[in-house]
C-alpha cells in the first residue's frame, strides 16, 4: 500500500509498505478521505512529538474490508470513523475517569500508523459505525467534532445567553454550529480575516466582527447590553485574544482555550479581575468520551459551508503545502480506492 | 450610639449617633462582635471604595432588641448573623441567578452602615438565626465562611484527591477545614511563615510546606505520586502563588483565585499550559446563597484554633493598627453592651 | 378597566374595575395579550388554589403606560412580558437559592391580580424587555417558555443522544424545539393524538410514534440501537407515561417529571430498576431565574407552528370553554385596546 | 489451592483447584482477605446470575507474588485491593463514559474467579496499591466503599444541609462516615434496630431514629426546621423506604436509591409530589471510576466501628450462615497464608 509517512523533521515521503494485516480485535481499512489537522504541519516542523517513521493522518473514515479473532464477519462493509486514540488504563487519569489526560496516550497518525494512506489496522472497538447518507468525507471530520463537542461540555453554558468564537477557520465553524445547538443567543463570531467572517455567517453566527475595528469593544459591549460577553472561545489559539476575552467577559463569564498557542507564548492577566468578575478559564483538550456523541451530530453541523480542497497520497507534498497556505478551510488526503476519488478532482479546491 | 466610621481616606473617627429605629420589615440588632477584615483597611487606604462617613464592619453577630413592622416580636432576643448584601433585582446578575454579580450590589459596612457600633438596622431577611451554643464571636465569623463554602461551591472537588491551600492565615484556616469535610486527601497547607504553618496543621491539614524551601516543588510532586496538585486555593491573593500552581498542577487540575490580588498586579500563564493540561481557572467572590449553609457549619470548623483578639469601640485606631501588625489570626470589636464583654478584655489577644 | 375574575369555584365573571394605579417601583401595563393555561382552568374547577377575588392571566404582555416613583420614565412605552413571581426572600429556599420553591411564593393572576384585563400593574423589575421585532402574542408565551428552559436546566443533556417527549400539545412543542437547541439526536415525539403528532414534526421532532401502536416499544428500541431512550419527557402529566418512560429508558436514562398529574394519582415503580439501569428520575416546576434567558429564545423557537385562538374580554366563558375543548393548540385573551386586537379577529382560530 | 466456588443454586463447594498462573499483564495475587456481600448469598440462592463453577468473592485485598509479561517485577510484595470489574470498551455505555452501564459487564467474583480462595490472577491494571498502614482487611472493603463514594458523586449535596441514611448497617457506616466528609449538617441514622442505631451514632451520625416510633415524622421535621429533609439515602433496598423518604423530601429534595431492593417489589409514588416538590430520585450502581479515590479515603471512614467476623476457606457454610443470620456486621473470610491468619481467629466476632 501507499501511505504518508513521517520520518523526522521536515522529512515527508510516499513510502510502498506491505499491507497490513488486522490481528485479534482489529479490523483492517480501506481509507476513504484523510483530514489535514494543523498538527501534522506542527509535527513535520518539529514543534510537536510523533514517532518516525510513522503514516500520518489521525482524521479519518474507511470501510472495513476484513476483521480479525473475534470481530463479527458483518462488520466488513461497514464505513467508519476511527476515534485515534488508545489509553494505558493504568495511570490515575485513567483510573479517576479522566483518559484523556493519560500520562501513556498513543495515538494513531501520531505514535501509531494512521490514516493517510491506501489502508490501516485498527482496533475494532475504535471503528464507529458512519450512519447511511453522510459523506466519508464529513465522517472523517468526526474527530475534530468530537473535540468540539467536549469543549462544550467543558462550557456547559446556559441557554439564552451571548457566546462569541474568537477564530472563525474550520474549528470555529464547528463551534458556532454547536452554540446554535446550545441555545445561545447571540452568537458572535470574530475574525480579522473577512472571508473567515463570511464562513462564520454561514455557518450560522448571529453577528461577525473584526478585532482590528476600533469599534470592536464598543459593538461587544453593545451586543451585550453593557454586560460584556458571557461565554467565549478562544479559537485561535492566541494569548493576544485570551487578554482581549478577559477583558470583555461579563462578570461571571467562562473563557475556553480551545485552540493551540505556541508553548512559549505567555498571556498576562490580572488576579483581581479573575477574582472580581468570578470568571472561569478552561482548558479543553482531546475528545473524551465524545466521539459516538459526534457521529450523530454529523448531520447537525453547517459542514458543507466549509471550502475543501483534496489530493491524492502522491500529492503529500502540495497538501501539507496547501494547508500551509490556508489554500481551503479543509484539506483531505482521498486514495485512489476511495468512493470520493472520481467526485473529489485531487488539489482542486470546493468553492 | 457609639460606631466605628469611615469619613474618607485615612479619616477614621468614633462617633456618637442617634440610636436607629427599624423601619417595615426592619429589626433593632445590639452587636455582639464585627470581625474586622481585610477589606476594612483597604476601605480606610482608599484601594477599596466605601460611601463616606459610613459605619464600617460587614461581618458581624447581635441579639434583635426590637422589630419594625411586619416582623414577628418573637424575633426579638434572637442572637443573629447578618448576611450583608442587598442586590439591585433588576440587572441580568439579579435575573439570571447570580445575584452576587449585581452591578448595584449594596453592603452593611460599605455602602450602608454595618456592625462596629453598639447598634445597626438591617431587613429582617437579613438577620440569620444562630443556632443555640455558638458563641456570637463564631457567629460574627458566618460571613468570611460562607464565602469559603461559596469557593468550594465553585471548586466542586472530588473526594480522595489532593489539595493545597496557598497561605494559611484565618481564611486559609476555614479553608483546610472544608477541604477536610469535602473528603479531600491529602491537605496540604502552604505558607512561609512558620507559624502559620503551625495553624495550618492545628486546623487539621496533612502536611505544610514553605514554598521558599528548595524541594518545595519535589515535596509536592512526592505527595501527589509524582502527578501534581489536583486542586489548589490561591488564598494569598498572590500573583506568584498563580503562576506556581499552575506549573504544580495535576493534569485537570484546578486553581481557585480566593485571595484579593491589588488590581494592578499581574500574572503571567502560558495558554498552552491551561490548554494541555485541560485546567480549570476560577475567580470565586462572596457569598452568594451560602450564608444559611455556613450558620450550620459553624461548629463543624477549625476556628477555635484561631488566635483572636478584642478591642472596645473607643479602641478602633489600635484595632485597626493590630490588623495591619497582623496581631492576631482574627480581630474582633466587642462594644460595651456585649454579654463577651467581660470574658473578652479589650485589647488582649487570646493564645 | 375590564377584567376576568375568579370569584370561587365554577365562579368566573368579567368584572369594570377602577384602573390600577403604580405605586413605589411599580409599573402599570396596558395588556397587549394574556395566555391561557391549563392551571387557569384548575383554578376555576378549584384543583388549584387562588385567592378569591382575582384576576386571572399569569401568562402576559403588555405595554408600560405609566411608571410608579423610582422607576424611570424612559420605560413607558416599552413593550414587556411579565415574571410573575414574588417570594418570600425568608425561607429556607430563598435563602439557599431555591426561590421557586419558596413557602410563600406568591403568583400575578393566581394570588395577585394578572394578566387577564385591560391594565395591570406590576413591580418594575418584573417586568422584561421583549426586543423588537417579537410579537406580543409570542412575548405573553415567555413564562411557559422559562418553565421549558428551566425544564431542560434540571434535564442538562449530553448532546448527540436521544430524547424522547411523551405529549406533544404546546409545552411539547416548546420542549421539542429546546431539544433541538441542545443538539440532541433523534428527537422522537410521542402523541395519540394526529394532529398533535402532526405539529411535533413541524416543531422539529424527527419521528413521531403513537403509544397505542403495537409496535410502539419496538419502535423505540429500533430507533435508540436497542439500548432505549436515554433523555424523556412527560409533558402529559401521565401516571401511566412515567411508568412506560422508566420501563423503555436506557441505562444511565433521565426522566423528566413536567405535565402535572393529578395529585392522587399514582405510579407504581420498582426501585430495583431505577437502581440497576441507574435511572435519573427529576422533577421541574416553574421558572427560577429563566425569563430572561426564555425572551432570549423567543425567536429560535416553533411557536409559529402553534395554531391560535383570540378571545376578547367579553368572551371569558367561551375563551375557557375553547380551553377545555382543545380547539386550539394555545388560546389568548387580547383586550380591545391591544395592537393585536385588529388582526385577531376574537373567537377565531388561526390556521 | 483451596477456593469456595459456586456451582449453582444452592451448590457450594470448597474445592481444591491447580494454583493459576498470570498471563501477559497480569498479576498472581495472595489472598489476605475477602469480605461477604449481600450478593454472595443473593448468588447462592439463584437471586443474582453468576457463572458456574465459579470463585466467589469480588471484595478482596491481597499481596502480589507473581507477574506476567509487561508487568514490572518491582510490584511483587505489594499489597492490593482489586476493581474487579471488566468492561467490554465497545457498547453505547463504554462509549460515552459510562463503563459500569456496560451490556456485557464482568466482574471478578461473579464471571470470572474471585479473591474467595487462597491466589488469584488479575489484569494488573486492576490490582491498586494500598498505601503503607492500612489493614489488608480494610483494604478489602475498598470496593463497597467505591461504591458509596460514586453513590456521592451522584448525590452531589451541598454542605450544610440536612441527609438522612434509611439503613445503618455496614454500608449506612461507610455513607455516613461519608457524609461527614460532605459538611451535611445534620445527618441523622434510621434505623429499626437499636444496635444499628448504635453503631450509626459510632460512626458519626449526629442524631437516631426508630421509623417505627409514633414521632418518626414529626421528629424528621423538626430536626430539618419544619422543611424536611434535604437529602436521603436507602441503604435498606426497601421500597417503604422510597415512599417514606418522597413524603418526608424537603422540597427540592433528593432520594439515592443505594440498597438493592427485590426485582418484583414495587413503590407506590405520586408524580405529582415528585413535580410540586421538584424531588430528584437517583439510583447508583457499582463504582465507575472511583477505586482509587476509595483508597485514599480508607483512613478516614468509621470502619474499626464495625464488628467483624471472620472464617477460614474450610469455613464456607459457617461464613454463608454467619451473612444469613447477621452474626456480625462484615464478614471476611482470610485464607490460611493470610498475615492475618494469626491475628483473626476464624469465626470470631471482633467486639
Amino acid at each position: 500500500m501507499k501511505a504518508i509517512r513521517f520520518h523526522g523533521i521536515d522529512d515527508l515521503r510516499v513510502d510502498h509498505l506491505p499491507d497490513p494485516e488486522p490481528g485479534p480485535g482489529e479490523v483492517l481499512v480501506a481509507i476513504e478521505a484523510a483530514g489535514m489537522c494543523a498538527t501534522d504541519t506542527h509535527i513535520l516542523d518539529g514543534h510537536y512529538f510523533a514517532a518516525a517513521p510513522v503514516v500520518l493522518g489521525h482524521e479519518f473514515s474507511g470501510r472495513i474490508t476484513a476483521v480479525g479473532d473475534g470481530v463479527p464477519a458483518s462488520r466488513i462493509g461497514e464505513l467508519i470513523t476511527c476515534e485515534p486514540h488508545e489509553y494505558c488504563r493504568s495511570c490515575l487519569y485513567c483510573q479517576i475517569g479522566q483518559e484523556h489526560m493519560c500520562v501513556d496516550k498513543k495515538a494513531y497518525g501520531v505514535h501509531l500508523n494512521g490514516g493517510m494512506a491506501d489502508l490501516v489496522v485498527i482496533p475494532a472497538r475504535l471503528a464507529y459505525t458512519i450512519p447511511d447518507g453522510i459523506s466519508p468525507i464529513y465522517g472523517a471530520m468526526t474527530e475534530p467534532i468530537a473535540c468540539s463537542v467536549h469543549a462544550f461540555d467543558r462550557l456547559n453554558p446556559d441557554s439564552g445567553l451571548p457566546i462569541a468564537i474568537h477564530g472563525c477557520g474550520p474549528a470555529g465553524t464547528i463551534l458556532i454550529g454547536l452554540a446554535k445547538l446550545r441555545g445561545l443567543s447571540p452568537i458572535i463570531g470574530i475574525d480579522p480575516r473577512a472571508e473567515r467572517r463570511e464562513l462564520a455567517l454561514r455557518a450560522g453566527a448571529d453577528v461577525v466582527l473584526d478585532p482590528n475595528d476600533l469599534s470592536f469593544t464598543d459593538r461587544l459591549m453593545e451586543l451585550t447590553g453593557g454586560y460584556g460577553v458571557t461565554y467565549q472561545i478562544d479559537a485561535a489559539g492566541s494569548p493576544r485574544v485570551i487578554e482581549t476575552a478577559i477583558r470583555v467577559a461579563a462578570r461571571k463569564g467562562t473563557v475556553l482555550f480551545f485552540g493551540v498557542a505556541a508553548p512559549e507564548a505567555t498571556a498576562t492577566i490580572h488576579p483581581q479581575e479573575v477574582y472580581a468578575k468570578e470568571l472561569t478559564l478552561l482548558g479543553t483538550a482531546i475528545n473524551p468520551f465524545t466521539h459516538r456523541r459526534a457521529v450523530a451530530l454529523l448531520d447537525r453541523l453547517p459542514l458543507p459551508q466549509l471550502h475543501t480542497a483534496t489530493f491524492g497520497l502522491d500529492q503529500a507534498a502540495e497538501a501539507f503545502q496547501a494547508q500551509r497556505d490556508g489554500a481551503a478551510d479543509k484539506i483531505f488526503i482521498i486514495p485512489e480506492g476511495s468512493s470520493l476519488h472520481s467526485t473529489h478532482n485531487a488539489a482542486e479546491a470546493t468553492k
